[in-house]
């Protein structure tokens, strides 16, 4: 079920490229290009950092939502979705993968 | 199947809250406490960042999926999970969610 | 003389202290609270880095001010001023106090 | 005097690019490439945020120095110095200039 809404968003992301910017706030994005998603991801995750640190955890799934939603939008924008992502993070964890990635970052 | 891997995360991260420190990676973060896995949070959507500059898909794959990673790992110090977040978004793009979404921030 | 112009602005950040928000940029920020603040930091380093990665020397050099201006900002607003980190980075660099950072940061 | 300081700084991170990586962590930085230095900018800010959130103002001199020694760093590297950002406040702060960038920024 959750999976389903990641594709249902990244469906109505490849939709909003054909509206008007004035139409959607998605479209509006697109718009602006690429840079402009891009500071809203740098906006995001100040805005998880800050919503962490007040313990409040209405404002951290609010924040974390408004985080991974840009980035989905973003991954649109370069032609990739989330289950691009997904799939990353199942070759990394499927099976012992956390332990092997567990070892590659403490060794970095 | 994408859900499951959400899911499978979360529950690894549950597991390494009773881990050593030393014996792996989440369990060295967990111990450094709350504001060294937002430290990384700030650095991996920085990472996000340079990599779509860059243009190299893999490489967005790569720090996309490692800033989400990391957003599970905060979400797990929070006790909340992945379907905390797929929720709130199943609540803002379900039905006509998105555009309600997209007048809500065109007025902000 | 380059050092007049962070008193100069400090100064001036005094000032709107007890300016109208509707009156001034910067009483606005305040208004609306620190979170504000910091919220343009973190957008800010994110233009910094996508101006750096664009090699365009004139955005690079708006974007550090907008940077740098936004940190005098949070600075007022926790009472604290320029001379502060000057006095901090006078500390650390004078002398051989480079070098001491240096030998500092590589061991963490 | 604090003009002083971040010439001085200026004028190491210049002798740092003869430098052998090993030997200074400003050398090592550079070695690694502008994207390093990006992502310790990005760091940087994300720790003045939790800094500033703690109340902590000893946390809050140092972070904002450190954040402001990586923009130096960055500066150096992209053969640009602090009187190129001093300048840039000049213009925007002198006479009235805070009160045009108040409207220019409003407006946006």
């Amino acid at each position: 079920m959750e999976d389903d809404v990641l594709k249902k968003i990244a469906h109505i992301l490849e939709l909003r490229k054909q509206a008007e910017p004035e139409t959607s706030y998605v479209a509006s994005l697109y718009a602006r290009g690429i840079n402009a998603v891009l500071k809203k991801i740098g906006e995001e995750s100040t805005e998880v950092v800050i919503a962490v640190n007040s313990g409040d955890k209405k404002a951290i799934i609010h924040e974390t939502a408004d985080l991974w939603f840009h980035t989905l939008v973003m991954l649109a924008q370069c032609n990739l979705g989330p289950e691009d992502i997904l799939n990353e993070l199942e070759k990394r964890f499927g099976q012992s993968g956390l332990e092997e990635m567990a070892n590659r970052k403490k060794s970095q």
